[in-house]
């Protein structure tokens, strides 16, 4: 008996509060088409006071009724954040307090924006153990938080929110292939909110940063390569061609560097979905909103055989590709 | 083809720096006798620069040597911590960077002390997968730079170090049974550097913590009725009984609690592996840092069948189970 799982719903939250690029040119020296041209991006939500524990636990709802369970029946939940609530507890188990999970065990998974691929790479290799009937990976940032608001290169980039899905058993396993990577020896281009040894017998000479910063070049140049790249690779791994592939969900970063990514894959743009006007970039969350949007507009069915093909990339630096069949 | 892994090497690296019990009563009213007494700690290694990444590195190379595989030969590493370098890059692709291990894919895993049960159950449903060759799970602290150490009831407990495992692919798999569990509602019983909605549009009244608090009264009532449990409940999921079992290998918080859950779930002490005396409470260190010092003095064999039970518990509140045959 083979086991594994299948998407059985998606679910998404943004915050209320709508930032559009106009917003931003009152607080810093920038413009709506500066931003627009060169990212793609019209305006962001910005969380007034919900933490990520509390967007993820909004979409998490969302994510149970429209899978039709309740949340005492949830095996676990994943959450993929680089911006926790708290070092303890880990933002998951927040959510399974928020919405009542008490069955789950509950812990973070942490790869900045490729953090929802990775913990989706982990939630279906924990179904496929055959141990567990539901299963919730949610990536969630309130990126607003570690954002350097006085750096107007990356303060226009970001936004917050929450996505998610709910894995079920089942012998007929959506996963068709994968492919993850990291290249810790570039990790100085994404760097947030450091935390050096600090204590009574000794004291790092190294400088604490509170924020964001980021090597808008480098990473355009990194992802430029590594994702083309990475879609070949998980396109060999699962022996699939391009008409297999009924979307591609990339991390929503710059609009520009899609283009750029479905020029050199030699794929048209319209197999990207895109939401990032709307949005900005939401780190870890990225993916699974699209998903859950493209679910709802019914771009893409849930309980057909189509394949989806994700890919994330960022802080690290990381990157990777997970393909699934829509059982 | 039934898939697997076994646990082919272990390692561990403690900062050379030891402050004893006289070291803080210096600095804080306490005595070697009020700490020795209630939880049986003398000891503990304190970092002066090494951060959470350069410890989890000397861990790692450790156990590359005694796994004997070169860096570049890792599929994957996990690092389970709540004191991470910074919230971008993962601790795992500081590691990554710092052995060399070009192709690995490397994120973190926050579960707090709990954190090392939970990733390497993730790591052995990654094996079990099939895909990849080795994977490297370790458990690193710097609890130094979140300790309150103003708060004398706190900061005598904690301590810095890293532990970990090599898994290597192979046949017969040596995950024999896993109990994995988490009650967000109790959160508020251990609590470390939350970090609150800030943005120009918004504002959370929320106090911020800059370090940890403990409610050691309810963490300790917690343990002693969740860990006998939860021991029992991976026994029976394994089918074992106790003489099945070659070691215990607790989350080392405090010796005497230690000893009533030995009590409350009738099995010998000798059963319980302990080394708090010279290395504190390390969080998610703890375990892979006892397995290691376990293999060290031969007191268990990798390379036999016998089985141990490792067990976490902590901030969440987390707590789980696993249990491995030294294949």
């Amino acid at each position: 008996m083979e086991l594994g799982s299948k998407i059985s719903a998606t679910g998404h939250y943004l915050p209320e509060q709508i930032i559009t690029n106009d917003d931003l040119s009152k607080i810093m020296d920038t413009s709506d088409e500066w931003i627009s041209k060169r990212t793609g991006i019209r305006s962001r939500h910005i969380s007034k006071d919900e933490n990520t524990s509390d967007l993820s636990s909004k979409a998490a709802l969302r994510i149970l009724q429209n899978g039709n369970i309740t949340a005492d029946q949830l095996d676990f939940i994943i959450v993929a954040t680089m911006t926790p609530d708290a070092l303890s507890p880990s933002t998951a188990c927040l959510v399974q307090e928020k919405i009542g999970a008490v069955n789950a065990f509950c812990f973070d998974i942490n790869a900045a924006c490729t953090g929802f691929v990775y913990a989706l790479s982990t939630g279906l290799h924990m179904m496929q153990s055959g141990l567990y009937q539901y299963g919730m990976i949610i990536g969630a940032e309130t990126m607003s938080k570690v954002v350097n608001w006085e750096d107007r290169s990356t303060a226009v980039l970001f936004g917050d929110g929450a996505g998610g899905v709910l894995l079920e058993r089942t012998e007929d396993d959506c996963f068709v292939a994968e492919a993850l990577h990291s290249d810790g020896g570039r990790h100085m281009a994404l760097v947030a909110n450091t935390m050096k040894v600090e204590n009574p017998y000794g004291d790092s000479s190294q400088e604490e940063q509170a924020f964001l910063t980021m090597d808008g070049r480098a990473i355009f140049d990194f992802a430029i390569r590594s994702v083309p790249s990475i879609i070949r690779e998980v396109m060999e791994k699962g022996n699939l061609s391009e008409g297999d592939l009924k979307k591609i969900l990339a991390h929503q970063a710059n609009v520009r560097l899609l283009e750029a990514i479905s020029k050199k894959v030699k794929m048209p743009f319209s197999l990207f979905a895109t939401n990032i006007a709307e949005t900005g970039n939401t780190s870890a969350a990225s993916i699974p909103i699209l998903l859950d949007q493209l679910v709802q507009t019914k771009e893409i069915q849930l309980g057909t055989k189509d394949k989806v093909l994700m890919t994330g990339f960022g802080g690290g630096l990381t990157w990777g590709a997970i393909v699934v069949s829509l059982n």
